[in-house]
């Protein structure tokens, strides 16, 4: 089977000019896949010809036009009342009419969950969605959420967490019972604050592969496949990690370059330096899931550049074909058979 | 005058092997301070002895005996109860009779802040202590509180964590009216949950110099030299820029260490490695402060070593000299008048 993609070609901050690249190289490299550009044509078509790609891709290429564009500070709000022929909706839209198996854009995060919930809708059983990225680890990806969909989350939220968690690092990793640990302040049981009592019962009770409480320092060392946490929690954690490794980058960068001896320094550690610069390139581990609707969206970084917009293609395209949306509709009826999610209320959109 | 600090020689993974070395290096430096060592007398003349140091300091240096030990896992309560001649509650008890300005214990956080509590008690207004630690950032140290002595907070107890730390960068960096940030997942006015969108209510009340909310990469970026935050977010926080710090730290080394032309390169590029690693060294910044008590309380670090300890000593002494706790209450009472903050309520202990 072909599998669809398709892409807000207008989103990130540079728009086409990334994104266009990502997709015919995602196109060159995967010829199982289609791929739908969403966005203004003209900037669109402009970028293909820069490529002259225009008639390499003919039957796995196709460019819908959509006059607008969602502002990178724009509402959640205006972006679904105003924005129905912008670039974001259309590819989302497409996923909703079973186009295209899944999205990808670089636009405003919010815009983009608020869009897709209201368009998608959540699944069944899922009160509300969480964004999920790979974080790197000493032991490979370490899949953590939610960072920061949701301000404040419930214990029955972050038991909904855990498994479309569990069930995306399972489909995109090929773990079959993967590890799922609990954000916490300690890794004693009578750690945390009321909500995370709460939740460690819940999951405890589930039939999760459950470690129990991990802390801060346990993300980076891999110690489970997945992190649960609180949006607010989440969304602080992976700033502040941003923040000190990118502080860490320029202080490295800076030392190196204080003088010309230790410039001619960095030239003859040049296959040292570039090795930790791979090991550690965020790159690699561009695109947020955005889990818990009725469709595959996957986020990219605003800034990413086409190879960083690539991955996130090719992690939209790999939830798609591991049949990510049944796998976490499955699991979670599975809970409410055993009584532990309670029927879904109706909850007041944000 | 002269300052005394009384040193918990017991505690930290080291016990009297890093306290006592630290303190008599202390001693060496600062004349014009004394030191009462609280522990086992066997173990900490032993230490002397190695460094031929009986007699050097007979001034300044004072040994308490203190049979007992409070365990680096022993729970809060087992320490208040059954731990009254342990090196850690004699240290605080000197501060409470005043015969030292302040202690110092790289023992076990929770045991260390549940006897200063029990023993110095909460300074007027102030409900809950909080442990606030500097932080490198790119514009110099940035005093970030709560770390974990808290597992929940109230928007009141933010604004009280925001006086004291404002309280504390003030007095030991000479910063007149230090720019406060609360930690929050956005910058704009509408974003977080309820418990922050009420602290920014109070914290723009106040008279503090108040910046508005910081995101995580805004601790790095040195964007506030006081960033506020819940106990569980703090610590959380904390604890996973350790993590990606000490997993980019072992990935340099690693890459360094690949064959012997690297290793080779990592000897002639020591300078700029050693920059890198003296500019990062964590173990400047250890001696966490133990906030909101009627005393002064520094926590080292478990693991540090004597430098690292030494550092620890001079955070108290310099709070002690600059008048730290007398600078709080100050504040407490002023946002008192100003009608800010309620009549502190009894508390249940925990």
């Amino acid at each position: 089977m072909q599998t669809t993609l398709a892409i807000d070609a207008m989103g990130g901050d540079f728009g086409p000019t990334v994104t266009v690249p990502a997709a015919l190289s995602f196109l060159a490299d995967s010829v199982d896949s289609a791929v739908i550009l969403v966005g203004r044509q003209a900037d669109i078509h402009a970028e293909l010809k820069k490529a002259n790609a225009i008639t390499s891709y003919a039957s796995r290429l196709n460019v819908i036009d959509a006059p607008d564009v969602v502002g990178m500070d724009e509402d959640i709000r205006s972006a679904i009342r105003n924005k129905k022929n912008s670039s974001m909706r259309i590819a989302i839209d497409l996923v909703k009419s079973g186009e295209a198996h899944a999205c990808i854009s670089a636009g405003n995060t919010g815009a983009l969950m608020g869009t897709a919930k209201f368009v998608l809708k959540t699944l069944p059983g899922i009160d509300r969605p969480a964004i999920c990225a790979a974080l790197p680890s000493r032991k490979g990806a370490v899949y953590v959420l939610d960072l920061g969909a949701n301000a404040e989350s419930t214990p029955a939220h972050l038991l909904q967490f855990a498994i479309m968690g569990a069930m995306l690092c399972a489909a995109v990793e090929g773990k079959q019972n993967p590890t799922v640990g609990l954000l916490n302040i300690g890794s004693e049981d009578i750690k945390g604050n009321e909500k995370t009592k709460q939740a460690a019962e819940l999951l405890k009770a589930s039939h999760l592969n459950y470690f129990g409480n991990v802390e801060g320092t346990d993300i980076y060392k891999g110690t489970t496949d997945v992190v649960v946490c609180d949006g607010f929690v989440g969304n602080v954690m992976l700033k502040a990690s941003e923040g000190i490794a990118k502080m860490m980058g320029d202080f490295l960068k800076e030392e190196y370059q204080k003088n010309i001896f230790r410039q001619l320094m960095a030239l003859v550690s040049l296959p040292a330096l570039n090795g930790f610069k791979q090991r550690l390139d965020h790159r690699q581990y561009n695109g947020a899931a955005l889990l818990g609707l009725r469709g595959i969206v996957v986020k990219s970084h605003g800034s990413a550049d086409a190879f960083s917009f690539q991955r996130a293609i090719l992690r939209a395209k790999s939830e798609a074909e591991h049949g990510l949306i049944a796998r976490i509709s499955t699991e979670v009826e599975r809970l409410h058979l055993e009584g532990l999610l309670q029927p879904s209320k109706t909850i007041v959109e944000e």
